[in-house]
């Protein structure tokens, strides 16, 4: 059998629709994906600790690195970094693994430049008036964030068409199975494994 | 909501992978997917209904029904005509629901001049050792039957870039869920479901 790469997915979306929620949920159940744990110079919200729910530096730091070329991709959003640390996913596409990444939409973009097979997931509320009363929800930002936020949101919208596939988060669990039917169906795409068959059909005719 | 015609899911691979056993477990659980049954000269084998496996035709009302261009397709194989009726697969996705096929290699090839746009998954066996294998154990052939199905089968095996899936029927279980994922993630391919999301984007923005 032929050594396969690993397949690379992205899980993206407008702020505020439940990224974060939706792939801790995803690594709760077994997965054979490895998750690349993001970089930003935000503070880490209640509950999200460094070197699990990302990777949080200083803004020294991060231009550090990123002068470094060690970021696949970095992108500032309302007033932050965030980046995707180049090492660890191309290590591990090259071990056969799959990779699993949950990020801007920004950074999807700039992804999709260098890894254009990757697979690109777009989560998206069931319709903006959620995604606004989510984003109040969550309490912790000024009126004026929260409406920079809804204005990035709907442009973020009309970028869903550099996207493979869209994902409604209308109920976690629902979101979740189908982030893993889409993966589980993107290893029976016949453009990646037809050479495979082709290969133990040509062993049997010698 | 703008109403959404349904999606055609066709399931084929060489005769002997087990086309019928994946279906038949797929259609004992719960599913959406609606079956169109597909007609056939051939003689029922045992265990198989009229009406439930195969719509079972003499050669002449097969014949009579290709005339009247009912029939979406029809191919003869090992000497018998396989076809599917045209009036329930249109109607039934026209209906906005999806309609599963479980044809022969020579049909799905058909269906797919017809149905571009339909998802064509093809099952294929570990290995063709294998498919020989069952073929052999069937035990209801002669030997030079058996000679014939496995020189059919190394030529269906090369037109599985005719096909969107590749699904390998190693345990049955493993396919029928593969067959699922494919039919969840098709659901959210982007280019399926974004004008809707454009829509309420534009209801939103009044």
């Amino acid at each position: 059998m032929i050594k396969e790469k690993g397949i690379l997915f992205i899980l993206s979306g407008p702020s505020g629709v439940g990224k974060g929620t939706v792939r801790k949920a995803l690594f709760d159940q077994s997965t054979d994906l490895r998750y690349s744990i993001s970089m930003t110079t935000r503070a880490p919200r209640e509950g999200e600790v460094d070197g699990i729910d990302y990777f949080f530096k200083s803004r020294d730091e991060f231009e550090q690195l990123i002068s470094e070329g060690q970021l696949i991709e970095h992108a500032e959003y309302v007033g932050n970094y965030y980046g995707t640390p180049r090492q660890y996913v191309e290590q591990t596409l090259e071990e056969g693994k799959d990779v699993f990444l949950e990020i801007e939409v920004q950074g999807a973009l700039k992804v999709r430049e260098n890894f254009p097979q990757g697979v690109f997931v777009f989560l998206i509320p069931p319709s903006l008036e959620e995604l606004k009363d989510r984003i109040v929800s969550r309490g912790t930002e000024t009126e004026e964030k929260v409406k920079n936020r809804l204005l990035a949101a709907k442009e973020e919208i009309d970028m869903m068409d550099a996207y493979d596939y869209v994902v409604v988060n209308d109920k976690v669990e629902s979101a979740v199975n189908k982030v893993k039917a889409i993966v589980a169906s993107e290893h029976c795409k016949r453009e990646r494994v037809s050479h495979q068959y082709k290969k133990a059909l040509e062993a049997d005719q010698s």
